[in-house]
């Protein structure tokens, strides 16, 4: 059967996100419902972004799955629940060119493959999953040709990685989380897009750590069974930093979004400590950094930079613009110098931002005047940042048309180059 | 005139304490009235413990105080309120062998010269004021003759140190909040003496640290000012935990004592990083040493040692009994050697507690096996503990009645040795 050989394809991109008000605890483990209403903003997808490839082709004998070029086990229940709900909703698909007709019913019968790669160490803890399953999901729905309606494709989504459900879209997102037993209305919608506050700069300090660290799934369990302070976060103290935090946003009102986004990073890593036994993401490399931050902000009577941390200790650190990224990247840069003396591997993403920062080597580096706000100058820890990634607000999903992108070989319906 | 060469002294001890059930958060700065109640247990002071001598005399023109051998200021508020308050208190006293006699309204023109020392190094942040201020109350308090009421001396104490309070006893002491506005109900009570639970084995790491530290009159006065939880926690959590707590420590139910004095100190840990800007207290060792208790609680399947952590880095660790002491110091032995390669020197108080652990020099240390329930056995941690200190519940204070522990020289009315 000649018809049987054709694979038909689809590629998307999807960023990442990052909370300013964390999602922390979930009030249904297997639909995924929160316990509080979360805000994030998207993340550059030119920097931090998952991209996928979904194929169907009558030839395949049962899904399948590759990331970063390694095949991995599709029997999870999270991506079994993804696939079920694009499938459910797929419609009639027809590609006259190749020759193809499938009908809405058709999708029940027919597998996929799907190959995903991050363009970030996926070892670095952001929100790889965040981008993977809103990549899934984006790319899964143009494939089987569903109704573009990005409320219902974040529900699903989200039941592949609550964060997810905030990667459909650009700028600022917040996951209201609903109130039906079902998780239909727990979906994500965008507060404004990524060109609303496009003067903000985000760097990451990507944490060397040895410790290992606590999978925010089991994490968050932990903490609702046993934490005293969840609840009292979550319905008193979430709700009215929601509201606060939408309105800085809407404002561009800089001051206070930096003291919600700190402070509310702050309050998600005491919950972990309330937790038994204990759960500790950031160390002594993360205190450092917020540290350097609250006494920069400090001198300057209003805040400069916002930090936040999500489920381990990198640092995301949000700069009210460029000029003041420039200044944060040298203090920074003067407290955790690169191991390697190279600055070409210790920037990633915007690298453009050093010969913002006056820093165009190590010897640059070296040079750097210790900030004047710092109490002991002398306090350097090289080796402690594995390397930084400078970004901004950025673009949700697309497709990548271009066939080149894609990540599956057509005429194989394998990945490519595994 | 001959009679104006007297001096007067009287000599005492006290000890220093450790919070079960933390006190963080003021509701009267000046008086020092804590937000919720707090349980401790008073340490031996045969390992840490203040040592106060004070003196009278009509030849002393101003009060003078000495600290470790060292004068200092003694125009603080909390020194003169516990000053103001015991010689409010003195009654008339004679002595006749010394043919002294001072009438109670005497005691307002006499002036005082204190001398105070701790047998534990003050910078390693062991509530040293809490023994301290114990100790000039009480002692100050039998040269005054004052009447032995212990909860009016607890209530003078507090002004000194809000901790003090809880040093005027032995064993397992509570300080009950009050609701007086004048904080005259604010007070510390025996819940039992220290033969109560004579099995508990106190062991604390005292761990490097190169941070300064927030000072907790500081850190506790941030707290209640801009964290959103510490309300909570002291009106809905500690509440029913003292309750608990006073139950598990009659019954000696060490399970639920461990449960109780781990969650609590995690909870405070918990407020001071919900405060603005955030407090950190513990550090990468402190985790670690977290780590490695719940690990072995976990493995036996029932709580062996329980952890506290007061402001600072160090851990309090309270072993169910001997036995248990013994196979906990293995344990820290193993993760964190000495760097000195002096055993001497890294264990103090209780030495005996190195035979019990079958540990008499460096090379047996070296020896130990890895803890059966540690995961990457080859993690060891050299310097970043600086010693041990072991101990167990304690008296309370006492008078020391043999001149040759007097820390003032009766003949100059001066601190000894200065």
């Amino acid at each position: 059967m000649a018809e049987a050989q054709w694979v038909l394809m689809a590629t998307g991109r999807s960023p990442t996100n990052i909370a300013v008000i964390k999602y922390w605890g979930k009030r249904d483990e297997a639909l995924i419902l929160p316990v509080n209403d979360s805000i994030s903003v998207t993340l550059d997808p030119d920097h931090l972004s998952a991209t996928t490839t979904v194929a169907a082709s009558p030839s395949f004998p049962s899904d399948r799955m590759w990331l970063n070029g390694k095949e991995i086990e599709l029997s999870g229940g999270r991506f079994q629940s993804c696939l079920r709900e694009i499938r459910r909703r797929a419609r009639d698909v027809e590609d006259k060119k190749k020759g193809i007709k499938i009908k809405k019913e058709d999708w029940e019968k027919l597998h996929v493959h799907i190959a995903s790669y991050n363009n970030f160490p996926t070892a670095a803890g952001l929100a790889s999953s965040a981008a993977g399953f809103a990549c899934l999901v984006f790319t899964l729905g143009k494939l089987m040709n569903v109704n573009e309606d990005y409320g219902e494709l974040s529900s699903i989504a989200r039941q592949g990685s609550g964060s997810a459900c905030r990667s459909i879209y650009g700028g600022f997102v917040k996951w209201c989380m609903g109130k039906n037993d079902d998780g239909s209305d727990s979906m994500a919608v965008q507060l404004v897009d990524e060109s609303h506050w496009d003067d903000l700069v985000i760097i990451i300090a990507v944490v060397s750590s040895k410790q290992k660290e606590t999978s925010s799934t089991s994490g968050m369990r932990d903490t609702v069974e046993t934490s005293l302070l969840l609840q009292y976060r979550a319905q008193t103290v979430v709700p009215s930093r929601i509201l606060k935090m939408e309105e800085a946003i809407k404002n561009r009102d800089f001051e206070s979004f930096a003291r919600l986004t700190c402070a509310d990073s702050n309050q998600f890593h005491a919950v972990c400590l309330d937790t038994s036994p204990p759960i500790f993401y950031m160390n002594d490399t993360s205190h450092r950094i917020i540290s350097l931050v609250e006494k920069w902000n400090h001198a300057e009577g209003t805040p400069q930079v916002a930090y936040t941390f999500d489920a381990g200790p990198n640092a995301v650190l949000i700069a009210r613009n460029r000029k003041t990224a420039a200044l944060l990247l040298q203090r920074l840069l003067y407290c955790f110098p690169p191991q390697d003396n190279d600055l070409e591997s210790y920037m990633l993403g915007d690298k453009s931002i050093l010969s913002d920062a006056g820093v165009q080597s190590v010897a640059d580096v070296e040079s750097l005047p210790a900030p004047p706000e710092m109490k002991t100058p002398g306090q350097k820890f090289k080796g402690d940042v594995s390397y930084f990634i400078c970004s901004r607000p950025g673009a949700g999903p697309k497709v990548l048309t271009d066939e080149s992108h894609a990540l599956i070989d057509s005429a194989t319906g394998l990945a490519k180059g595994v």
